[in-house]
């Protein structure tokens, strides 16, 4: 037995760590999973859906949602605004779906602001060397490139200890198994199970009497 | 991959909700769990051996284990003190044992005092009415032991919320297995992976040079 209402479960984590493929292959392997689905005032490309891929806005209606506090965060990339809208993953929650969102380290403390009891992952793979050798790729690209990625590791280091949990992502399944444990025990959190505690606590307090 | 420390868990819960029978089917269920072994100033009975029941010791090399703070918790009852001996429980987690130990309240807030990084886990039927009627039996004892039984449901239910996490347990594998879930989780809690973690920034930063 497990609260019913789904966990809120932020994936962050350094650029190369396989996070995607993780979400990916959770999702597959598990039920009760939702992904989260972003707002974005870029235009639609070739095969996106409404709904699906983003759900699209005019910059107008996402300033509108920031100001109405309807985003659990956001932020500008390249004259654009991304951010996750409050209403859809609180409506998957309370269907008792677990909800997982992949984003950077300001945009996850920005949730945990506001929704507390969402459980932070940090995704990493074994070693810096490993990292190291998965950033510099096949050589396909130029120093530029991979100085940039490496830089970029560094400043995704910094914020690691804010988060609840570290993934080691070394081998796929067991890091996927290791994530879905993760969100298996949050749901046996006291914290998340404050309706039924008080509810046991009232009664057995009759006994007393 | 996870951390290679065991963790120290803490069971507490109703009695009546079957904590004893939940570490029982743990240990035979699943490997790398240690009990801990209290110590105790009260005589061996038959049967009982010395560091596997219990370590016995007299009145003053207690008082002194106390002084000493060579003990994680410690209290009297019925003129006999029962501890649970600091050093004993270190070494297995050192050699990367998972250590549990069932003790009420008071003992669990002095553990998490002394090492906070122990998992606090209360274990509780799956309703009240349910409690009380395994608390009731089957009608071999008197009102009285069965009245003394619920009004100390009520007391042991008020620390509840101190606890980290709540185990329900209504059908014995599933909650066997929700421990283990929580144990294995909790090794992947970003605050028991500190050399990890902090290995890993050293050599990220690195990078940025």
């Amino acid at each position: 037995m497990r609260s019913k209402k789904g966990v809120l479960v932020v994936l962050s984590g350094f650029s190369g760590a396989g996070k995607g493929t993780v979400m990916k292959r959770l999702l597959e392997k598990y039920d009760n999973y939702a992904l989260s689905i972003s707002a974005t005032t870029r235009s639609p490309r070739p095969g996106e859906q409404e709904g699906v891929s983003y759900f699209y806005k005019s910059v107008e209606e996402f300033e509108q949602m920031i100001k109405e506090k309807r985003l659990l965060e956001y932020a500008k990339y390249v004259n654009n605004y991304y951010g996750t809208p409050k209403e859809y993953v609180i409506s998957k929650l309370e269907e008792g779906k677990d909800v997982i969102l992949e984003i950077e380290l300001q945009g996850a403390m920005q949730i945990k602001d506001m929704l507390p009891d969402t459980v932070l992952v940090f995704v990493t793979p074994p070693s810096a060397e490993i990292l190291k050798n998965r950033l510099i790729g096949r050589n396909t690209e130029d120093m530029e490139t991979i100085n940039k990625r490496l830089a970029r590791a560094s400043e995704e280091a910094e914020g690691m200890e804010r988060y609840d949990y570290i993934l080691i992502n070394d081998e796929l399944e067991e890091c996927v198994d290791d994530l879905h444990g993760i969100i298996q025990a949050e749901h046996l959190n006291m914290k998340k199970n404050e309706s039924f505690v008080s509810k046991i606590k009232d009664e057995v307090k009759v006994f007393a009497n």
